[in-house]
């Protein structure tokens, strides 16, 4: 009767509760790795922003504002700190910043995805060697700890391994974005009937088919190379070799695992990349990678990586919370109503929860108590001296 | 060059720390009280939520969705919570709900009010005591005084009183509304030079211009009296009078005078209702009151009262926060990181805030080192068995 927008939700007070204790262990980890929490506007200019972020543009809300111009309820909070960092933040780099923001993606069909979604990611702009990959990836799996999870694994790849082989073998881009794309969707059926429709030797088919495989422990670095030798494939898996290496420094390795398969976007990342997932939730938790070509979108060139998690999803993954602390009742008729608010005003100074209710104010009396863990009467005429 | 629509702001992460830390005080002083936080979507169907708010039409976000109907960016948090409350949630009158949101209005001119700003606040739904009235009033201090707020008044006015003078003295709801309008403005000029236009007895005019004097004490209620002895007039002086009763023994009177004026809005409430002013803002902090028409629109009919604080315009009403607390900052070359890593682990490990950087990242170190408390270096080949 009263529906809400398809794809929009209502947080109710017990998940809202799990939601935000979640929240907190995740943003103070971060905190802790010294970035720096930052808010953006949820309308941008379509032009600005819009047209910057990683999302298709079919996926935006779209609005006019009352000059004509077209906004954007904002896709993902990357675009909006590249446009900020760019702008308005005069620290040196490396600039070490991070967001808990919700994003709106329109929804096709019903039953889909949910169209307003929470983010939480970090952005580290103008550092451009391996370390700074190894730093995404370790603080988001120090994040996924902090919070409580145990059982997740991040795949980790390099754009630049599969843009070489493919332009080695394929030529041009078309031929290229039409099997990223298969890669895009992790439709792996649909990528190998593709390969082998395609007018190529046998030699280069099952490179194409062989590329598939190499997923795995971090050594199928080693198999890559035997099937792509070209400069930029040995530079990314260079760059991977000293990635895991750092990793190890960091004690992140464990979680880690090598997928060069990842794309994760059509055309946005542009080194080392990588996707989170849990063994409780299909979709991925949250991804990451480098993003070197946004920053000059906005007239300032810097290299940046960063990641951003999906705090629906990580609570899906996450076991069920602990009960939430109940909370105490205090119920006083008119004339007990001093005492009654001293009374409750003690226990929440002592850090509990209590509502303070007028018994005239309650409908059914039995049905209101029955939520509290504890009820205090103060009722009818004052006691007798000797109670106090 | 890279602009932000009008009335749309960054929060840059001095300010966000500062604004953090002040919601989370409110939110804590709420939640002690027995509400709970909950969430709704930022987008609404117009027909459904953005008609049944307290904000003009014109001051609407608005947009359409796929399917061609129109959404709105919510302009309150009050009606998606009645909307909520009278279809989802399951616990037995009266209900405590509280939230802390974004909310959205069009501004109309460059240089202007905010168009999307945070709010914190609380709906008591389904108990129609006075009691309902102070507890709204009591609990709005409490947050203010647990943000670190001093100096404040809270105006507490009645809707009933200047409605019953005017059909009184005015007769037809057009002239009603016209003096209403002056008062919602705050236009007391205008008022008086308006009740001086009109064509009724000096009497008449003298106890319109005398209403514009029932402000201050809560003996000014007695005065009040004195200019109408409607029904309807006594009804709400009485009802002030027992809230004042209920204030004292809660021990919130001291900050609260008393305000016949107050209108807030052209027609939303229905009761009790008030404003909270600090000497430092122009601007209400923060409003609320009694609208017991909202519920029904939802097909459920109660009473409600609740109130909603506007965190920047507190935070302005502040005096400036103390200076956040410092990073420190590790910087190592490739052969030490291990060691870095594990020193920097260690910081964070005691709650510090730890940057951990490569130093082949950094473009220009004095610069960059500048912004830390304290730095250590793990540089160069190793130190030798007696530093260890």
């Amino acid at each position: 009767m009263f529906e809400k927008p398809l794809g929009m939700r209502d947080t109710l007070p017990a998940l809202y509760k799990t939601k935000r204790a979640l929240r907190d262990k995740v943003m103070k980890e971060i905190s802790g790795w010294g970035y720096d929490f930052m808010e953006t506007p949820a309308l941008e200019y379509y032009e600005t922003v819009g047209v910057q972020s990683a999302i298709l543009d079919q996926q935006l809300f779209k609005l006019l504002d009352q000059q004509g111009k077209t906004l954007v309820l904002r896709p993902d909070m990357t675009a909006p700190i590249a446009r900020v960092a760019a702008s308005r933040i005069q620290q040196p780099f490396p600039l070490r910043l991070s967001y808990q923001a919700n994003v709106f993606r329109a929804q096709q069909r019903e039953g889909g995805r949910p169209a307003e979604f929470e983010q939480i990611g970090v952005e580290l702009i103008g550092d451009d060697s391996i370390s700074a990959d190894a730093e995404a990836i370790s603080l988001m799996i120090s994040a996924l700890k902090a919070a409580g999870l145990e059982n997740f694994r991040v795949a980790v790849g390099h754009i630049g391994f599969a843009d070489a082989l493919f332009k080695e073998i394929l030529g041009n881009q078309e031929r290229a974005d039409k099997l990223r794309r298969f890669l895009y969707e992790k439709n792996y059926v649909g990528y190998r009937e593709h390969v082998k429709s395609l007018s190529l030797s046998s030699i280069d088919k099952e490179r194409l088919l062989a590329f598939l495989t190499l997923r795995g422990e971090p050594a199928k670095m080693e198999q890559a190379l035997s099937i792509c030798e070209s400069e930029d494939c040995r530079k990314a898996i260079d760059e991977l070799n000293r990635l895991w290496e750092m990793l190890e420094a960091f004690g992140a390795a464990g979680h880690v695992k090598l997928d060069l398969n990842i794309v994760s976007h059509m055309s946005y990342y542009s080194g080392i990349l990588f996707e989170v997932y849990s063994d409780k939730a299909g979709f991925p938790l949250g991804n990451g990678g480098r993003y070197n070509g946004l920053m000059e979108k906005f007239n300032q060139p810097a290299p940046a990586t960063g990641f951003g998690l999906q705090l629906d999803r990580l609570l899906e993954a996450l076991a069920p919370a602990e009960k939430a602390e109940e909370k105490q009742c205090v119920i006083y008729s008119q004339e007990r109503m001093k005492e009654a608010a001293e009374y409750a005003g003690n226990l929440r100074a002592d850090g509990k929860m209590a509502v303070l209710q007028n018994l005239s104010g309650i409908r059914d009396v039995d049905a209101f108590t029955k939520q509290f863990e504890e009820v205090a009467y103060f009722i009818g005429s004052k006691r007798g001296a000797s109670d106090e």
